[in-house]
């Protein structure tokens, strides 16, 4: 059986929610134009503020899918 | 018209009860000295634990806000 | 008096439902274990991908805790 | 309204000119088949040297871009 | 003459024999799709591992590749 | 003779210009509120990008001042 | 069903012969007191040189193994 | 009881004599502005040099303090 | 002859005298648990500040030790 | 034909007008002393300041050469 | 007995085999100009692609030798 | 006035006695092949333990000097 390979994609989810929400934001929206979606990796949790309150949470992540043949 | 000019801060959001709400905790209280927020970014998330239970969240974050003229 | 001592343990606590369980289930696993727990560090967050959603998250932790003499 | 996603794809831009105009380049250049870029950020200056000169900068960027529903 | 743009793509080569094999085997899928493919950084290794032996080598590596005009 | 003792602040400059004048205005900025300031570490160059050009300049630095006494 | 948990060790593989057989080296070590190993990161690789040829490889990896209940 | 905050600053002690003369100089003139100054954390050791022997340590640390409601 | 293998442990050495006495306290109880202990390497140097002096220095180490067969 | 060996070394360009000066005139002066000067790689940016303004820039960089067999 | 001191020098070794052969060849061109070669630590794993397939490994190393006196 | 160069070069300094002896004792020894040493960065503190007590601390730091012209 040849080896699989995989590939890396980096997105920013958002939402105005929570950490959690922006990762499965991002998510779902990756899912909608790569396939074979196997695992992410956060990379970094920021986002903005507007007058004392987090008005989005934006979550960078990697996302890694197998690569088709 | 002149170029904006942002600082950072660097403060410790603490919570009894998750990530999301030690980010907004110390958001809320760097608002209260701190004008024109506009972003922040988490450096750290780490806690205390008291007889196997996580008795406080502890999250650094960076705010960033817009120095005024 | 003397010095206190504490050790790091590394862990991966895992969870269907969110970053915040996760660390929770690893601590709770790693109390079982490992006495005079005191504080977590979290490390690295992950998880798989299953059909476009979560299907776990899976984040690493040190924890430490207190060498007893 | 939903919640938007970006995604981040990492470019190279050269010039034999200056750092600025090797960024500039780079963004000229993803420009054209990417769109709705929306910022960058610096990863990694380099550049090649012959005969004690700089023969080109090459400057290593992340682009930023909204992903269109 | 204009000056060269690269772009980078980051994919995970796997390997049931060896470190070496796994980034070949990266490489070699990446040229199925990418063209003009330049060079290469690796960017983590690690692997499975089953009964006390190495299932497979799975070696992170980015991709450089020249954009065409 | 007694020991100096420094401050570090972070701060964002901007331009629509260059990386260097980024920088420049940044420390202008600083200068306005800081007295003393001896030097400058730069930590992230970054920028936002309107319709494929850079509309401007973010570069993040840090700069060091003399405490009086 | 309970969701797992894993545990991180750090060791050191050597060898006389490769980077590659370090590695075994250390994960067959590990296998031996630590069970239900599942993957490995490697984190550094170095080693001693001796009259201009290297003397051992030293390869310092995490692995992961599931906690069992 | 309501959740604490805290800030970190950052400064730089210096001293003729050790490292660890730096570190106490600088809390001890972080302490005549900031007050409840609970932790600190090392962040980069260096110095001057002055025909061959050490002028002066310079240890950056960042500070934490609990802010006051 | 077979190859050696190495495991790592992390502890954190306190002293409320100087950096050097926790690391020193800091090996002196891993040498009470782990035989064999061969190398260590600073991670991290902090320590709590009490009414503006230093209460105690904690100093994280890695601790390498030879595994016996 | 043998395989090529590169040899790295890191300087400290200065310049009181840009950058990009200062990272030519480090360059200029390797080349003073270094042959086969092949490329360079940015590490820090960092400068001195008086009375508000930027009194040098101070670029760190790596030069890689080719060296002579 | 006096206290040794050391010295780094930073190489990059290539090879058109493998990841081993272009540490070594790097070794083996180090030890032709300095004597009393001790240990090396690997920096960073790059080559060259040409037609799909590696042209080239880069390694580079650090080298630490032993200085006399 | 022409602009300044740098050069940076990489020593571990040793002592039996403690981490500022070790510092100490490698910029001795590098100050009797290099010239017009200005500055020292510390970048990695470990040692070797001998019956649970250091045998030797090592130091690994970068000194600066100034190149002459």
């Amino acid at each position: 059986m040849a080896d699989q390979t995989y590939s890396l994609s980096e997105i920013v989810g958002t939402s105005s929610e929570s950490v959690d929400a922006a990762i499965k934001n991002g998510i779902a929206a990756a899912s909608q134009t790569l396939r074979n979606l196997d695992w992410f990796e956060v990379k970094e949790i920021r986002g903005h503020i507007n007058e004392g309150t987090i008005a989005d949470w934006q979550v960078t992540i990697k996302v890694g899918f197998r690569l088709e043949r």
